[in-house]
Formats: structure tokens, sequence, C-alpha cells
């Protein structure tokens, strides 16, 4: 079984759909709960399966470090690894490199980086990033790009995507020749030097562009031209504000090629959820529902809820009335508000689970707001629930 | 509905039975997995429930300093405020005030505290052991006692078990006079001062006496003289020798009134559950499963194992092939060393969920055996598992 994509619906730029992969299908637009180190923080898979959760996201940076992407592949893959058998996305480990990583050191062949964990060295090219995601065996793989700061000029935001660009044409032509030619080396057999290989592994391109229409508009010419299974948009959601967002994601939704996925990057709240769906986007990551809420902050039907206030120390209703997720169906604000200031691992789990049930209901609502094209209203409705500035990622 | 014990089959001093409570029943033996702050570390109720967990232990101590028993009154008592609907034994509070509080100072009347919280002073008594349990609604409150340091002279000791014994005396009247007498005060009608009474709530008494037999028969025999709906064992696996703990147990055991339960508190590792369970007690807590889950130490159907060791980096056999918990059925030793190094919170929580289902089996296996008179092979296979020196729990 392959990597494939079908649209069945569209209402305006939105499209709903289904994304084919090696373990399984997955319903669009779709959310992709981040589990960094192979574990979505606080929940268990089983928990992720009953909340319907149909894709997660691993980085590759940390499992790269530790336990090592050799280990991975010799104990079978990542899926085999972690025992999730639902479809896998794995970053390129770029992101991590530049946002976690010390020293590091960008050349054209690559960029050097010491471990967060142990300061070691290591280097992370265009090809190993296509060989690590490799021995992992995700179903989609992220071709390494060029994260740059923001705010970045206009200058230095063309000068790192034509890098980007440069990287995207050795990423793919790697990921092409060794793991894509009949009789390569890397045929998944023991023994040979790459372990293993999930033959119907996707490789995703990655826009960049920073917020300059021009850059982003040449981004995906020559990212399309290389040719990839589906396109993400990088770069945003990183302190921009939130209207130049979405008319980013709006205009660069655009070119892409309609018929392939359209996956976000580290997006976002709520309201960005249904904003970019809107916009076209059929694919999001964040680590914002999982964070947030071993944080105490939870996303409710009736807006935003900081669990730590004083006002629900004697409240003994559910976080969200209207919400059906384990937590709500049996656990009072004032036990959940207990829990978090006793620092009860409990805490962390119980309000995971309730934003990711928030998360993926809001991606169910998104599905059937596009069959039945009533995406204007949801739209209306997400932002009369959430009136203020939307959060951030980096909040 | 209220407190009763029914003995259904004994083999030799070893009894399995069946206790029952306002919250349901407690097959016998039977071991008490602790939410000490109303909550078990890293697992949920369901967890617990599908464990097969019938009976948890929650500490008074922590719950009156936060987040007050008053509240917790206001609220509808603690199975309501943390909606666990089963038997709930809570402890007297004073095993912490004497392991945990700040500038405690033993009176007659009680004991003054400083809360490790906020440093704030604190009076418990015999009387406000018994209404601070009387506000949770505890299924079994357990009679104030005094805890004296290991080790202690027969002299200390002596004077000790008298103190625990007077105190016994005021806190076992209190109780009945104000729980018991028909139209008292705390009827459970809100607008009282006591908000919130179990009326089925039972109240143990506290064996004291140190390790020397001469007090142990001092303190059973006054403490049955007051009379209690059932007996705890106290003072022991606070750092004696694991023979004379077993030895002190069972000369107890024997002396206290057959028709009652027998409680061994804070005991132990799995042998010790077998062993006093030959020696005749009925109930056990004892927070060395949930605690040595967290810091990787599990019990397995081949002895100890410690997560965190090299060997088992590459190891996908799961922790214990014996075994039918979701951990065991799902995930490797090399995942659960890479979530431990990791400091993954899922770690606590799988780890956890293997130690809870090894050590309520391991209950299972002991009715089972009293049942089929087969004990004395439960004991040598124990022996033969976990050949060292027992761990304490103070290890």
């Amino acid at each position: 079984m392959s990597f494939n994509f079908k649209i069945t619906h569209t209402s305006g730029s939105a499209r709903r759909g289904e994304m084919q992969t090696p373990h399984g299908s997955v319903e669009t637009p779709a959310f992709m709960p981040v589990g960094t180190q192979g574990a979505v923080k606080a929940v268990t898979h089983r928990d992720l399966d009953a909340l319907g959760a149909q894709i997660m996201l691993s980085n590759t940076y940390h499992l790269y470090l530790r336990p090592g992407a050799d280990r991975i592949a010799r104990l079978g893959g990542l899926h085999k690894f972690i025992a999730w058998n639902k479809p896998i996305l794995t970053d390129s480990g770029g992101y991590q490199v530049f946002s976690l990583a010390a020293r590091r050191k960008v050349h054209e062949h690559g960029v050097t980086f010491r471990s967060h964990l142990d300061g070691s060295e290591h280097l992370l090219t265009p090809e190993i990033a296509v060989d690590v995601q490799a021995q992992l065996g995700s179903d989609v793989a992220m071709v390494l790009d060029e994260c740059v700061e923001h705010p970045a000029s206009h200058e230095r935001a063309r000068d790192s995507l034509a890098l980007t660009l440069r990287w995207a044409r050795r990423g793919r032509e790697h990921f092409l020749k060794r793991y894509r030619e009949p009789f390569s080396e890397a045929s998944g057999e023991k023994g040979s030097r790459y372990l293993f290989s999930n033959p119907g592994q996707a490789q995703f391109g990655i826009i960049q562009g920073g917020t300059f229409p021009d850059l982003r508009a040449a981004s995906v010419e020559g990212t399309a031209a290389i040719g990839f299974e589906a396109y993400a948009i990088g770069g945003l959601s990183v302190g921009e504000p939130i209207p130049l967002m979405y008319d980013i994601t709006e205009q660069t939704a655009a070119l892409l090629p309609a018929d392939r996925p359209r996956y976000l990057m580290g997006v976002g709240t709520p309201v960005d959820l249904v904003e970019s769906a809107a916009r076209g986007i059929d694919l999001f990551d964040c680590v914002l529902p999982t964070r947030n809420a071993r944080n105490g902050q939870l996303f409710t039907s009736q807006g935003r809820l900081n669990i730590k206030n004083a006002e629900f120390a004697d409240d003994d209703r559910p976080l969200d009335p209207e919400c059906g997720c384990y937590t709500c169906g049996h656990f009072s604000r004032a036990y959940l508000r207990h829990l978090f200031n006793a620092n009860e691992m409990t805490s962390g789990t119980l309000n995971t689970l309730h934003n990711l049930h928030f998360y993926l209901d809001t991606m169910r609502r998104i599905r059937e707001a596009i069959v039945f094209a009533t995406l204007e209203e949801l739209r209306q409705s997400y932002r009369r629930i959430f009136p203020s500035q939307p959060l951030n990622n980096n909040d």
C-alpha cells in the first residue's frame, strides 16, 4: 500500500479528502498530535486511538539522538518500536536543530550542531535527513529545509530559500535514487547498510520564503518543479501577525498543486485550524493542545479556561458541559484544579485527553462543514468562542 | 449498606473473605493502591478499574492541607470529589505528620505541626482526625495513633503505646458519639457544621508496640477492649529486619479478633504480601508498586527488573512474557527503557500499569491459593522469584 490522496468534497478553497499511507488512511483536514520522542506526552496510544487520532507526528532530531535511528531500524522501524500501527509523519530534524541544538553552523553541505543532551557533534545534510527517516520508516518523511529566524529581511529570506531549494533537490534525488530505484541497496533486508525502509514512504517538500509573497511564489515554483508526493508550508506561526499568517497561507495554498495534500507546519490554535482549512490546508500539527494541557490551559466550547484559577476551587461542573471526553464525563473543575495544584501526573493526562479531544473534534467538525458547505458558520462560531488574538504556539 | 466482614475460606492462618462497605465489597486478602492526594499517581481511575482495584487508600494529611477537608465536604465528600465510586480507606493523617510535617510537637491533647506546603500551623487530635475523615466520608477511617521512631527502646515504645491507647479511646468515643448516635448534629445535611458524613463509615483501631511482643499483646488487649470495626497493625516495615516483621505480624494477627479484618499498614513487597497473608492478614497498602514504577523498578514473574539497565536497549521482548497487562501486551523493554530515559510521562504510566497489575494479580493468586490450599506452593514460588532480601518501602 503506497501513498495516495483523494479529494472527496470541496467547499470554496477547503477540501475534504483521504490520504492513503502504508499504515492506513487519514481523513483530511487532519490534525496530527505530536509524539516528539515516540510518545504523545501524558497519554497512551490506546487513549489516542479512542480519541480518534489517525496519524501521529514524531521528531527525527529527538529520535536520532535518543535512542538512535540505527537502534530503531534494528528493532524493526518506528511503528514497531513504539507499537503504533497507524500512520506516522516525521519531520526532517531541521526545525529542532535550529531551535534546540547548540553551536549550529550552516554550510552549503548541511548543518553541524551539538546535541542538547550531551554536547556531541553531529552533521545533518539533506541526504542524512532522508536516510535517518528511512531508518525510522515513517509513512511521510519531510525534506530538510533551512528555518530562518523571524523577522528576516527580504535578502536573508531569499538567500535562505535558495539554499532550501538546493537542499530540496539533493534530498529528493537521494530519496528517489536510494529508496525508489529497483534493486537499490536499501531494500529493507537485514544485513544491508540501511536496515529498514518503509517501501511506501512518501516525501513532502517544504515551502519557505518568510512573509514575502514573491518568495513564497518562487518557493512553490521551485519545489513543485522538483516534484514531491505533497507539500508543506513552513516558516509560519513563528511570531508574525496572525492576519499575515492567514494571508501567506491563502496565497501559498492557492499556488500549490491541487491534487496533493497541503500541510501547514506547526499551526495552530483552534481558530487557526478552521481559518487555514478554509484556505485549503489539509494537515496540521501543533504542540499547543498537549503543552497547554500540561500547563492547565484548556480549550472548551465556551472558550479558553485556565484550570489554575481560584474561581474553579469549588466548581463542580465539568470543564466543558458540551464535551464528550473521558475527563468531562467524570471529573469536576474543582478536582482538576486540585490535581494541577497538587502536581499530580494525572492532571497532565486528564487535561491532555480533553484538549486533544477538542482538537480532533474540531477537525471532525471542519470535515463535516466542508461536506455540508457550512464552513462559514463554523468559522464565525470559532471566532465567537475564541474572540481574542489567537494564541501562537510560541506563547 | 454498612460495614461487614465475612470469611469464606481459611487455609492455615490465612483467610479468604469479603469486606462489605458503603461503596461496595472488597475481596480479601486485598491490596489497596495508594492515591495520596485523591489520585493514584500516573494512572486514571478507569485504568485502576480495568486492573481490578477494588479499594483505594487516600491520605488525610495531604487532603486536609490541600484542597482542604471542608472543601471536599462541600463538594459532596471524597468519593464524589475524585469521582471514584468504589471503597476508599483514609489514614488518620498521623503518619504524614510524623514523617513529613515540620516542627511537630506531641502533647497529651494531640500533635501540633507546620504544613510542609506553606508552613502554616495546625493541630491534629484524635477527635479532629475523626472529624476530618467524616468530612471526607471515606468508607474506612483510621484512628489517630502515635508513630514512634525506629529503633525505639522498650520504655519509649511502652509510653508511646499508652498514649496511642488513650488517643484510641478518645477517637472511638468521639466517632460513636458524634457520628453514630441518632439525631446527631452530623447527619450529613447541608447547613450543619459537619457537612458530610458517610453514615456507614467504619473506624479501624491500630495496634502499636514496636518490635516487643509483650507490648504488641498489650496493644491488642487494650485496643480490642475499646472495640473497633476492625484492626490494623502499624509500626512495621519501618526498618526492622524482615524476619522480625513477619514474627511480629504473626504473633499480633493471632491475637486479634478472628472475625474482623486485619490490615497490615504500609506493607510491602510481593513476598511480604504472600508471607503476611499466610499469617492471617487481610488488607495491605504500599507505595512500592507505584513509586518503584516511576523509578523504573518493575516486578515480574521472573523477578525484579530495572528498566534503566543498558541490557534492555535492544530488547524487543515485553517486560514479563507471562503478564497480561496493557504494557506487556504492547510494548518492548527497549521502548520502555527509551521512555524512561527520555523522561516521558507515559513511562510512569506504563510502568505503573504493569506493577499494579502484578500486585493485584498477586492478590488474586493469594485468594485462589487460600481456596485451593496451595498457599505453601505460592510462598515457595514467590521466594524463588524474589530470592534476595525483600525491598523495604523505605528503600
